[in-house]
């Protein structure tokens, strides 16, 4: 017989009823009945129903032991008596007479339960995660996380890709957020850093001639943290040559939509092929964001040109002075009291906006300032443009251009939310397409990159030399599930000649690009494929599927908000000789630290 | 028809003769036959052979190119010519007649030529590592490297395991290795460390109740250089719950003889269930070593209790010292003059050794000093034992007992390198088990651990309380393929007590435990189970798959010899704004730095 198991403790069955076996784990719970010992046996696989009676020498034993104390029990395996089985547990049927225990491990009293649903601080649940992690919901996040990894490993390999390894001891870069450094022992004064993503790494694999590259990759970025940022996350890094953005949206929607289906747990999944690609400026117009969630029925529409002349004064000023008017219609709320209406406004004040104007209607009457000044003939005719119904609301976002779609957006959300109107139990994917490639940069008055300069842009040399630049589009792309952005993405600009080009547009010469940019650059001048990708960030994608809001909650070892790992105590101080073998002193600052 | 290609470059057969196809990829090279142009172009699947004649518009544009441009090739397929056809080529039945060419890239002239096997320094193949990874060579070693990592994933998983992630920032710790640190900014004088191996977290990974983890681990160590080292390494990271030395074999040996076989080549390989288990002392004395390769058919013996009384005075008086005295045969050497007998003698003392003494033989006359003063009849008595035969040589190893089997493990390998005995075409596993829990440190005079501490004894409690410290063996076990050592591994000691007694043995009290170790014992305080792993080397496993001694060879991105990334130019100097935000200042060294 094995040392310590014949099964392990979600095994067993009426099947096994009369065998002797043998099994290991943590005692989960203790019940006393009066001379019978009842154990919850646990290990990673489940829980068995174990039973000690006055007969048993195991008794004794284990009711010496607490909680979480570690045993191997040898018994006879009988079916359970009848009303007592349990059908939650895949084991119920049965229970394990002990005839004899072995201690492997005792413990001590616990610093948090491991049985039980109740709430513990973090910082407990951080400093003593061995012990978290055996909590049921912690313990089934991350395993969710691990099969959400393979699977994705198994999918991208089915696309052929190939996953590679890119250097974690890198080069720090200027851009982007804030690096982590590694002092060089070899070389006094010199860094490496730890990458914020193996961007330059897959590129440079795609001009190596490697086809389709992909890699759960570890990225690093010492910024400040939040609820759903760590220090240390990973992506689900691509990268494919020879390709358009419509080959990597072929490639990404079975991966994407095939772990989703995996794992969602019941929940719908928009079908792979059947993404909607929504264009940026549309999705700016009718949901207020580049983060749409398609969960909200609400759709925004601009209404500027219905209060060109308007007996709302405030409106026909705006659009007279080039702004916008939005609207996101609050169906079905003739039931709904004024405070509704004027807490959302309320609302929008507190999140700075000038305030959100709103029209009631029940039964067809129409309520509230603009409907008043509007008149009731011209709302009736927006409505029925609208599509709207006799007892449909409808919240006004007026402004600039920018700041009404932003307002509109947030007021569609929060909207949706009061009006229970977020369907539930499903995961909507879209993409984001056709991003500008330029924008006016107010401050320093300029055309500026208004995300990507590494993009393609649409049309690639004759755009930039023909076109406004404020109309080119990039060929650029963002996954979004749920109003959540997984990840952006890019047909990358492999040719030099149009990324001088683009860097000319956006006010920088030769002589700077070549500077910040030269290696890639000098890389393409040596024979680059046309390629592009993607990089969805994994944690967010387990988030998701568990249902967590707290990045932490979905990753084994988490440092905590402020940087530390309470277990193993990092960061932690370090020797003198560590110091002096890297050439590196602390400074330690005059004014206390951001921390 | 798609932007960029219809088929890749290793698709097209006879069976798609006449289509009208499109392929991209490298210009791998060109060759003009008067009027004719014929181009090969690859991509990372194949090579396809382009024909542009005289009538094709594609000709000038192709001629004009540089190898290594990137092109889009529009064209006919049609058969070769009888005769012309390339067996070599899975297109080699068909070429593409051009019709038309679009020029993707055009590559400068090259720093190192992609066609050809000619060497290059390895200081410009590491700069500019993204035109050396397009040479078949480091493709194909880089692509088995993923397929390696794809295919060890799988079996992981086939055998029950789950693919965890721990956290790269992690604390740095007193022992092993130097640390790679990382200055914190949140905390001022405060630094992770990246890790040396994920050691610390899979156990607590088992203390968490996770039952089989493994993880295809990236670790650190800031350690010189050599051609089989890398700072950052790979490991194949496992560790089981409620195992017995046995079962971890058990179940990595399926994992490595697969993949072994699937990657081998037609080499043989060790089948699962079958690798040979060597006692750690044993292996010391059969092969003098640790890490036996075991194609080599020679073995030591040893040969003390012959001369204790001996015409050989030298050996009668290292024997009455308490030495050895260790034969490593030679066999059918009797064609071999005195010469090969007496380089081997003057390589060992270049090696350090005293000498290697050694008796020839030819037709059954023993010839050399010990042979003669020994006498041929105690000779003949020594060769029956040994079943050596009338032409076979002998080598003699003798003296202190650790320095004679140095020597004779030393002479073994070279021995059967110069007769050309080293079986080919084969990965041959071993097991080395039962390593001494203790050693005698000569220095210090004193019992210490002689591996690793954290290693359950045989025997547990018992064997430390009843028997010699130098007695007691450790289930420790590493894996050895054809003369390297794969891994280390371990049933780890989870039980406080015996924790304590041991080092107790090895002379440290609780407190310095507690101080040093602390974390961990308290953590096995609060329910441990029983554990054990291991963590195979995949950069060793890749480098015997790809017959490479050096691991820059299959590594995308390697450092070089000097821990330096020359093509994106690691470590660099940073900003003052960096080594601010971080509390750090740069202490350059007083004298030249060890670079």
């Amino acid at each position: 017989m094995h040392a310590y198991r014949t099964h392990n403790c979600a095994a067993l069955t009426k099947a096994n009823v009369g065998e002797t076996v043998r099994l290991s784990g943590w005692i989960h719970r203790k019940r006393d009945h009066g001379g019978v010992l009842f154990v919850d046996l646990r290990d990673h696989y489940g829980l068995t129903q174990i039973v000690a009676d006055e007969d048993s020498p195991a008794l004794p034993i284990l009711d010496g032991l607490r909680v979480e104390s570690v045993v191997t029990i040898d018994g006879e395996v009988k079916a359970r008596a009848e009303g007592t089985s349990n059908s939650n547990l895949p084991t119920g049927e049965i229970e394990v007479f002990a005839r004899s225990v072995t201690i492997q491990s005792k413990a001590n009293e616990l610093p948090l339960p491991v049985a039980g649903e109740q709430e513990y601080p973090e910082e407990i649940r951080l400093k003593y995660r061995f012990i978290d992690l055996r909590r049921e919901r912690v313990h089934s996040n991350i395993m969710l996380r691990n099969q959400v990894i393979t699977s994705l490993r198994g999918r991208m390999t089915a696309q052929g890709f190939t996953e590679f390894q890119t250097p974690i001891l890198g080069a720090s870069s200027p851009e982007g957020a804030r690096d982590y450094l590694v002092p060089s022992r070899l070389h006094p004064g010199s860094f490496y850093a730890l990458p914020q993503a193996p961007q330059m790494f897959k590129q440079l694999l795609m001009v190596a001639g490697f086809d389709r590259y992909f890699q759960i990759a570890p990225c690093f970025r010492d910024e400040d943290l939040r609820s759903d940022r760590s220090p240390e996350f990973y992506q689900l890094d691509l990268e494919m040559s020879f390709v358009t953005q419509e080959d990597v949206f072929q490639a990404l929607e079975p991966v994407l939509a095939g772990v989703f289906e995996e794992f969602a747990d019941g929940k719908t999944v928009t079908p792979a092929g059947e993404f909607p690609r929504i264009p940026y400026k549309e999705a700016i117009l009718k949901y207020g964001s580049d983060k749409p969630d398609l969960r909200n029925p609400l759709i925004i529409t601009d209404v500027t040109s219905h209060f060109e002349k308007s007996g709302f004064g405030l409106f026909e000023k705006i659009v007279g002075g080039g702004g916008v008017v939005r609207v996101v219609p609050a169906p079905k709320t003739n039931e709904k009291s004024r405070k509704f209406f004027d807490d959302m406004n309320n609302w929008a004040r507190g999140e700075g906006f000038a305030g959100l104007g709103y029209v009631t209607r029940k039964a067809g009457e129409f309520g509230g300032p603009i409907a008043k000044n509007h008149g009731p003939e011209l709302m009736a005719k927006l409505y029925d443009e609208l599509g709207l119904g006799d007892d449909d609301g409808l919240f006004f976002a007026a402004g600039k251009e920018k700041e009404a779609a932003k307002l509109a957006g947030a007021a569609r959300t929060r909207c949706a939310e009061e009006l229970s109107l977020i369907e539930e139990g499903c995961f909507k994917f879209c993409w984001i397409v056709d991003f500008p490639m330029f924008e006016y940069d107010e401050e320093n008055k300029k055309i500026d990159f208004s995300h990507n300069p590494f993009s393609m842009p649409q049309g690639e040399m004759e755009a930039l030399e023909t076109q406004d630049p404020l109309d080119i589009l990039a060929w650029q792309y963002d996954i979004v599930c749920n109003g959540y952005e997984l990840s952006s993405g890019a047909i990358r600009n492999h040719k030099p000649e149009i990324m001088y080009k683009a860097f000319e547009v956006a006010g920088y010469d030769n002589a700077t690009v070549d500077k910040e940019f030269g290696g890639m650059i000098e890389a393409f001048k040596l024979g680059a494929p046309p390629h592009g990708g993607s990089a969805p960030g994994i944690d967010r994608i387990v988030m998701l599927l568990a249902d967590e809001p707290n990045i932490r909650e979905v990753i084994a070892f988490p440092l905590n908000q402020k940087a530390q790992d309470l277990m193993m105590g990092a960061p932690s101080a370090v020797s003198n000789q560590q110091l002096r073998d890297v050439h590196i002193r602390v400074v330690e600052p005059t004014k206390p630290a951001s921390s």
